[in-house]
């Protein structure tokens, strides 16, 4: 199987790095439309060569680890590849991706979204092991042709990834309440403490916990942007939930209503018999 | 060195295992309102033995690491202690403790904070160098005795702690955006997820980011209470300026200013170039 990977990224330079193992993969070969991105990637060997995109036609699978408003983009120029081809995109939306796709390569196309990354972005922010045991979410599976839905599966099983299936419109309002809105939340805190005038002198303080909850403040905001455009209405929906949560404890706070602090506390604790 | 710990939880069951080692120290004994406590830390070897509240009082050196409305409690207990005796605290707010203790031992009374913990509580949580290498805030370190202020900088030191000084109300201040706000806001997060009705289909799907996001929602609702009671007013400006930071991303979204949103996601990102 030969494989080309759109994008060489943390998405996808770390997928380069284990696909590299599996004994179907004959070749990886990749493009990024940053050079100094295409030069990382070839020194620290994630991929073969940097290809052209007429090249990156003629591989049996193509993997879009690109913003997902470059996904819409490129798919829109994908015309006369061979019917057998796979084109898998990871992008963190899925619902709008779908709906851009041109029918002429709709059965071509799979809609995925691993659950995995770091707040780390670049071909140098690559690490092996970023998708083995985590989740991918495939949408709308059924639409994919016969050929793409074996390929895909049989990919994402041989890097040890769990499968969920689910429509389109179902996983972005998930990915809103799991990921959206906690990256703007994140933004948001971050925010607060650099418009302080001491903001040195609080960073001093910072320990294990402030890391923990600005930390996704760290991803690439051009990447965020498009997520944000994409989801918008998930989005704002999972954040006004939020508030309400937020304004609803402060009010407690503020009235001294410790019993209620307590509850809600003691609610937001049983998130973890789940999650653990 | 005798040394006492009231409160054998993660914080005073770690720093037992830290002190253990410490040359100068010959014994360290223990107490802790909760028997199944007591029991865990003397199986973890934690202390030497649970004494009473008398023979704490013999010690050169005793330690409260319980919630903050039980730091004051037990100090207005602490009458007729040796002059040479140090007490500290390591509560995480700081200004009404201060105002809280009896002015008969007030120079016996050194008031801390470790900027240090983890998500788990009681004695079983405890682990070794959960204070090395962190910072810990020493508070109106002026007001308390000479041989309380040399004694406790010997500790902290020898513990490998950074240590700071300011004033009990910059502490409060610093600690509500650092701490107290982003615990505020995990458990919202943990709470708007948990209120959706499909929450387990939602969880399934949480990777990393989530995690951290909701990691602080697992601490112990008995002592944040007491940490929101005590620190009110900066937690509750802390709060307020957070909201003003997402009201004005929401917005922004809303009306799909992107690049007010690009710039908030890039300024916000400038943290990391302090924290880091």
């Amino acid at each position: 199987m030969n494989i080309a990977i759109i994008g060489l990224g943390l998405m996808g330079g770390s997928l380069a790095l284990s696909l590299k193992k599996l004994p179907f993969v004959n070749s990886i070969v990749g493009s990024d439309h940053n050079k100094e991105h295409q030069k990382v990637a070839i020194e620290l060997s994630l991929v073969d060569k940097i290809v052209s995109l007429e090249e990156i036609k003629t591989c049996d699978v193509i993997f879009l680890a690109i913003p997902v408003n470059g996904v819409i983009a490129i798919l829109k120029t994908f015309n006369n590849i061979p019917k057998e081809t796979t084109i898998i995109d990871l992008g963190s939306t899925k619902e709008l991706i779908i709906s851009s796709v041109p029918s002429s390569i709709r059965k071509n196309f799979v809609a995925s979204h691993p659950m995995t990354g770091t707040e780390n972005f670049g071909p140098s922010a690559a690490v092996e092991n970023l998708y083995k045991d985590k989740v991918v979410v495939l949408c709308n599976l059924e639409d994919s042709g016969e050929v793409q839905q074996q390929t895909s599966k049989k990919i994402f099983k041989a890097l040890q990834m769990k499968k969920y299936f689910m429509r389109a419109s179902e996983h972005d309002r998930h990915a809103a309440f799991i990921s959206h809105m906690p990256h703007a939340i994140s933004y948001s805190i971050a925010n607060t403490v650099m418009k302080q005038e001491n903001k040195h002198n609080i960073l001093a303080l910072a320990a294990g916990g402030f890391r923990s909850m600005s930390r996704l403040a760290k991803s690439s905001p051009h990447m965020w942007e498009d997520i944000f455009k994409q989801n918008k209405e998930n989005l704002l929906e999972a954040i006004e939930l939020f508030e309400d949560e937020l304004t609803t404890l402060k009010n407690d706070i503020i009235n001294e209503n410790w019993d209620n602090v307590s509850d809600t506390m003691n609610q937001g604790k049983t998130l973890h018999d789940i999650l653990d």
